[in-house]
């Protein structure tokens, strides 16, 4: 892993080593919700043992593995398995549910239950959020209904706080299957506990290497640098009105990563009027609709590349009279787009900072994780903020919940 | 269409009079690029027709229609089709090509070319993007491969200016069936001509109500006050400070639809170091990962809801012991949550304005683009900008066209 951070062209020294200083409190003291810090070193290896050997299971029942969350409880489970271009061959294709009100996306999802092997899973910290809760009443139904209720049983699995909620209460009664979302580990910080490692082992990922991945970080003082250096940089961005930053890939896999990103930094640094917006452009794609913008308008905005070094892909493009891209590769033309972007951008004299990975692996992918949970922890800390509550999403919870009763 | 603009609490009154001559100015003088303003009400009969009728026989065809486009020549066609909910049933499956450099997608569309019955479409108005030019090249040459160039010929289409560029050759020298784009309307204004048109019927959906949508705008004097009151109050707005436009909606299936104004406004706006930040939130989805920072964070936003009177789709919640929800719809529910976000941020003051249509049906998709389009134009001429040109995406496309030659 490599983290440029030179052309975000910024004063950070100032705040280098508070930076620092919240890095090593967090790594020691006992605070609320960081129960993340060390999670990939100190898992349980029997509770790691439990997931693949559930997931081997899950694997032999069905081709369609259906994952109800919403946030926190899909956005990391999705990333990492898309990061990973989807299920491996031969097993079960994972469809995440409950994230949305669509009624015309739940209809779908059922005719396809209703003609694949299913098995479907649950995960909600609190066991009380309404959309996913929705969907798996309506789902849960429908397995009852398909199976019958023995079968059922065997195909349904809950992942949700250890004692509290009523899920917890509904995994009891029927005798579904069960994991825990550690209660120190918030929900945007917990992709690494159960929560996404059960729906990545069914995609048929190696969890094992994930947790090195993120692991690999702990005790490594090149990174330790980098990382000091982007939660400095970001904030002093900011402080000097930069106040949204575009995370930005060039490969079409990262697309569900950036949502993740979204959340991470959005709720763990937008409060009391802080934080920058967080935005997400995939390119190629998005060059042709906000390369305009990036280049010649409002320049409110910073950019941190995502940047991927070796591809897992590549495909030869065939020969044609006079074509100079022929008989060159999709990935050396894609490799020329981002430099090419990166150089006009450098030129144009935006902010932008680069953190590099290898490839498009389990083990890398462990890394970005535990890269960005720690910058936005770092980051919130130095703008002066609680990265792990998030007290602003309860105001429209009411409003909904009041205009529920009186329907 | 229905327009609220009252809780942008912007003053705009300075503003009006100049969106008026604006529009008016849209609507009479000849300008460059402007094709698309009378486009909806003067396409010619037969080519509607002609449009209509190739779509049926690409329809009896295949199962699969893959089109190749980047920019403008993909975001409508498919903001169209997802809006109305993808393919009609018997239809077949649209699949997008062209816009991404992933090596890894184009195989996945390779693999399903060869197990299924396939048409292929390029839709390139200079038809010298490199991103789509690759992508048809190789798909091209495997259309050839696996059909033989005289069935190949009868499977392949051609969208592009009427006289110039590679591809009206290519079209021209193959003997492939082609489409012209009308030379005074740019890409991102191009969704209604055969760009957008000839996807849209093949998907099974019907293009006059879509045309009839638009054109309904036209003389409408009510829709031509709303759509100045919007383009006033996101000038006034910018003005303020507030640089980043949310758009917003509560229907999964309007996630390109977002992605489609994204291009609009950023690329007629972004320039000049002027424009604001288009960004795009689906709810409830997005409102578990950025109601945190929209309520609370840095407030340099201001939010565009597109609101959907009527679903098309609803399904009833099971009955559960002690569950309130229970025997209510989905849709309810997710009223319940717009008009709770709703009310939340007009509390915390966030600006926020509303475009209401009846439902996601041709015809109302079609009243929301003309509105956006003429939104974006009469916006950017408030800003003192032209909106058809986009001579910011010249810098990194000679960066990377140098890269590419020493490869």
């Amino acid at each position: 892993m490599r983290i440029n951070t030179d052309d975000y062209i910024v004063d950070k020294s100032h705040l280098l080593e508070e930076a620092k200083d919240c890095y090593h409190r967090l790594n020691s003291e006992s605070m609320e919700y960081t129960g993340w810090v060390d999670y990939p070193a100190g898992i349980d290896r029997e509770l790691v043992d439990d997931i693949i050997a559930t997931a081997e299971h899950i694997k032999s029942q069905c081709s369609l593995f259906i994952v109800v969350g919403i946030g926190g409880s899909y956005l990391g489970a999705k990333a990492v398995i898309d990061a990973l271009n989807g299920s491996m061959h031969g097993c079960p294709d994972i469809q995440f549910a409950g994230y949305s009100m669509s009624a015309a996306y739940q209809e779908k999802l059922i005719r396809r239950m209703n003609s694949e092997s299913t098995c479907l899973c649950v995960v909600s910290k609190s066991g009380r959020t309404v959309e996913p809760m929705l969907s798996y009443a309506i789902l849960k139904d429908r397995m009852f209904a398909k199976y019958g209720i023995k079968e059922a049983r065997r195909r349904i699995y809950v992942i949700t706080d250890e004692t509290k909620g009523d899920l917890r209460i509904d995994a009891f009664e029927n005798q579904f299957k069960s994991f825990n979302i550690p209660t120190d580990i918030g929900g945007r910080y917990s992709v690494l506990t159960p929560a996404g490692l059960l729906p990545i082992a069914v995609a048929g990922h190696n969890i094992i290497n994930l947790l090195d991945g993120a692991k690999s970080l702990m005790d490594d003082r090149l990174w330790e640098e980098g990382l000091l250096d982007y939660a400095s940089s970001r904030v002093a961005l900011q402080k000097a009105g930069k106040c949204v930053e575009v995370f930005e890939y060039f490969e079409a896999n990262l697309t569900v990563f950036g949502d993740w990103l979204q959340q991470l930094f959005g709720e763990s640094e937008g409060k009391e009027g802080k934080g920058a917006f967080p935005a997400c452009l995939c390119f190629s794609r998005d060059l042709h609709s906000m390369g305009q913008f990036l280049q010649q308008g409002n320049q409110i905005f910073y950019e941190t590349i995502i940047r991927i070094k070796e591809s897992a892909f590549d495909l030869e493009i065939p020969w044609q009279a006079g074509y100079p891209y022929a008989g060159k590769t999709i990935e050396q033309i894609n490799e020329c787009s981002e430099s090419g972007v990166i150089a006009a951008h450098r030129k144009a004299g935006i902010p932008l900072g680069i953190i590099e990975v290898d490839k498009l692996d389990e083990y890398c992918v462990g890394q970005l994780i535990y890269f960005f949970e720690m910058s936005a922890a770092v980051s919130a800390f130095l703008l002066g903020l609680n990265p792990f509550d998030q007290p602003g999403v309860e105001f429209y919870k009411q409003e909904m919940k009041d205009l529920v009763l009186k329907l």
